[in-house]
């Protein structure tokens, strides 16, 4: 493959980009950013042995986990993306206290419903 | 210090550890593993570059972090802590929905209400 043609790994790396290289499916030219940041945060030889060790139809997703990861590390360098897991699991544990307060209102409702055809019993 | 008093990081290095290592506070000697994973995912000097570009009083957030986010690439090669996301995402809108199932029901019930004393107003 000749210089032009290398991909953003070989490019930012400074190196001829053979053919079978390992980078070139999953960091394309046109994206210098994406390998830049899985390059900062985990070094290129360790991304190249994580997608080495992987079944060729894996290597996609896991060169886009390992982005997205690396992206968190660059905006949040204490928590990375364990920020966005405590987050989630916030909005989990609210999402659920209302859900049960609302269930409990349903089940005090229940017990005193009056004169109604509606069917109490579809969703708790 | 003597080599008996290594931390993980210098004793899987096998090397002295200095009085300042950045290591040391993070990664005792009696958690072997926990170093073992950081190295393997980030590599050593990576972890160091983490902590030293930090204030002290989040150096030990952040190897934490590192070391829960490399335990899940172990355990979860391809998509990692990634994986955690979206089983949460999924979570949320699971809980989601299922609230505004609930919330629909009780504005139904509102629209319906007959001869009850019960406060409809208090969550939805």
């Amino acid at each position: 493959m000749n210089i032009k043609n290398r991909c953003a790994a070989c490019k930012y790396l400074r190196k001829k980009c053979p053919l079978n290289c390992i980078f070139f499916p999953y960091f394309p030219p046109n994206d210098p950013q994406r390998f830049a940041f899985v390059h900062k945060i985990y070094g290129a030889s360790n991304v190249a042995k994580t997608l080495q060790q992987l079944p060729v139809q894996l290597r996609g997703d896991a060169a886009e986990c390992l982005y997205q990861e690396a992206k968190c590390r660059m905006s949040d360098p204490v928590y990375g993306c364990v920020a966005i897991i405590s987050q989630l699991q916030h909005e989990i544990n609210s999402a659920q206290s209302e859900l049960a307060m609302v269930q409990a209102d349903l089940s005090i409702l229940r017990s005193t419903r009056v004169g109604t055809n509606y069917r109490w019993d579809t969703h708790v």
